[in-house]
């Protein structure tokens, strides 16, 4: 596990965030880029995301009203979200309420290819649980075109022909590995990230966690290479840090369910894990009131940031007086407590209220 | 060009066709199988099937009235059929008539990633050419079901999901090659042989020259894999020679057009080919009425076995008496010329009656 420093309000790079800007070729997600975005979400301002492919196409969509756009995907293996597609969902909304075209995918066909999940059972769970967790993480339904990979023509019959776009050793190249699963669900992710072209051709975000990149850059390639045939927009890409691991690791994964809260949760279950998370709080009383705690390595500091506190002048007071020694860490997880108690209660009425809505989707 | 000896009536087997029947482990096509077979047709009868794998449980599936199917596919990009394409179709006839239930796909997925071809301009190909000459050589269309690769779901599906259950190494192992497109293709294919049985496991028969056993292989090997998920019946491959080029090479190609006949042709141009192809007559007059001509070496009476000649009486006649030097090869010539006369004419008319019943095909 390869240990990161938090840094939350810093605008530097974590070490392992610039590596991998080079090795996929990302840009940056600069103050300049920032700007020219109208009311960036917090994830924007607080530097959550690091990185962008190509977003000027889109920045320029939103500024001169052109089609674009949104793009994100559901694999519904458990009943559970990972705080990490929480993120995604924030920018997800975000372009949506800045006017992009919506769409939204339950990858069951790669549930089924890549977890022996019937396609029955996977479109079932996305029925009941996953497409409504979306709507109440903030999609809006009425603007959200939803659509299951198993019964999407064109994504399939896409993932098929771009097949014949690349080589195995290019696949390796971007993906280290060759097994046909791996070949054939990357190219159906190409598939679901262009085909909202196939009607018109147009700019589209697909915002991801850093470990998605690689099919950014696949179905980049492809666009390059099918452009006598196809003729699509280059896609871009927006990257969101991972959410750490309660433990300080760079990735929360299910893998370490003690240092791991998904939506849903039991809330006291997810309050006992915060409160033995990593902390920025000083070895003594003493010490920190003299010293001053660390926001930037303290998970639940990070949680706030990340994910329940909106208010950028409330987050800031946080870890002003946090730092100042004013608060100690107990008083930050008690705080990452308070607000996540507050989301999940709000998150379980609204899926409640958005389970009567799946009804009348369309799905396309 | 791997030369090979036309055997017409015995029962052993050229070289190449051994080696084949060993890489791939299939079984030799024997009298004793073909006794089982009711009213086996003339490719059976004259051995111009070499190999079967595991025909044996449609030859139970016949006897015992149960149900099975026989499936082939249409490459959609030329207008032309070829004569190994002819050979496939006589034998999916044939278990048509045994009461298989006949499937024949339109392989537009396959022309649109291995060759460019729009799905559209395959689609249009298939309708007013392919599944025309089909008819017209035999097939009934009210007891067939056609269907397009790129809109039959079940078979994408299908291709995905397996894509999991094989690995890069296994896919070299059969193919001798793992380019990504190829890999896709492939699994296609195995979908499109393992379908049918979504509805109801039972055996099948897909008859292929030898180039294409290796999808029968690679369907094998996921009916063992896919045991647990869908417990499908494996199908049975029945394997046909090729037709020879005319120059007397392995398998007649369109690389050569010279020493190849397709379906259709202008009749005189075919005529002409004939008479300049490879025969199995001697160098001179006195030795061949002496020795007698080699039906085995002579392309033009390989066409009378293996195409124009239904009646196995007739073609032992012509056999005998060329054998005995009492014809000569301009005869052969000119009988292969008269019959394949009479084909064409007779394909033209029928495929032009097919057409017109194009509209009203089921498809699925």
């Amino acid at each position: 596990m390869v240990k990161v420093t938090i840094d939350p309000w810093g605008s530097f790079l974590v070490k392992d965030y610039e590596k991998l800007i080079g090795n996929y070729g990302l840009e940056a997600f600069t103050d300049s880029l920032i700007k020219k975005l109208p009311n960036p979400n917090k994830l924007m301002r607080r530097k959550i995301i690091f990185a962008h492919t190509d977003l000027i196409k889109v920045v320029n969509a939103i500024k001169n009203k052109k089609d674009f756009y949104a793009l994100t995907g559901i694999m519904p293996s458990l009943e559970q979200i990972h705080l990490g597609t929480k993120l995604v969902i924030e920018n997800i909304k975000y372009f949506q309420n800045q006017g992009a075209k919506t769409y939204v995918l339950v990858a069951d066909l790669e549930a089924a290819a890549t977890r022996g999940l019937s396609l029955e059972e996977g479109r079932k769970r996305a029925l009941s649980f996953h497409i409504p967790a979306y709507i109440a993480l903030g999609l809006n339904p009425k603007k959200t075109s939803f659509y299951f990979q198993s019964t999407n023509e064109n994504v399939k019959n896409l993932g098929y022909i771009f097949s014949k776009k690349i080589t195995l050793n290019e696949f390796r190249a971007i993906y280290g590995t060759t097994e046909p699963g791996r070949i054939m669900s990357s190219l159906l992710q190409a598939g679901d990230i262009l085909f909202p072209q196939l009607e018109k051709r147009m700019p589209g975000v697909i915002p991801v966690g850093p470990d998605q990149s690689p099919h950014i850059l696949l179905s980049r390639d492809i666009v390059n290479r099918t452009r006598s045939s196809f003729n699509f927009v280059l896609p871009s890409g927006l990257y969101n840090k991972y959410t750490p691991s309660l433990d300080g690791g760079l990735k929360m994964s299910k893998s370490k369910p003690e240092s791991c809260i998904t939506i849903p949760e039991d809330i006291e279950k997810a309050c006992k894990k915060i409160r033995r998370g990593f902390s920025g709080g000083r070895n003594t009383l003493e010490e920190h009131k003299r010293l001053g705690g660390m926001p930037e390595k303290d998970m639940a500091f990070e949680l706030l940031k990340q994910h329940f506190i909106e208010d950028d002048k409330k987050l800031q007071k946080i870890h002003n007086e946090y730092k100042a020694g004013k608060l100690m860490s107990g008083d930050i997880k008690d705080i990452a407590c308070k607000e996540l108690t507050k989301f999940m209660k709000d998150f379980n009425k609204k899926l409640e209220k958005a389970k009567n809505i799946v009804p009348s989707l369309k799905f396309i």
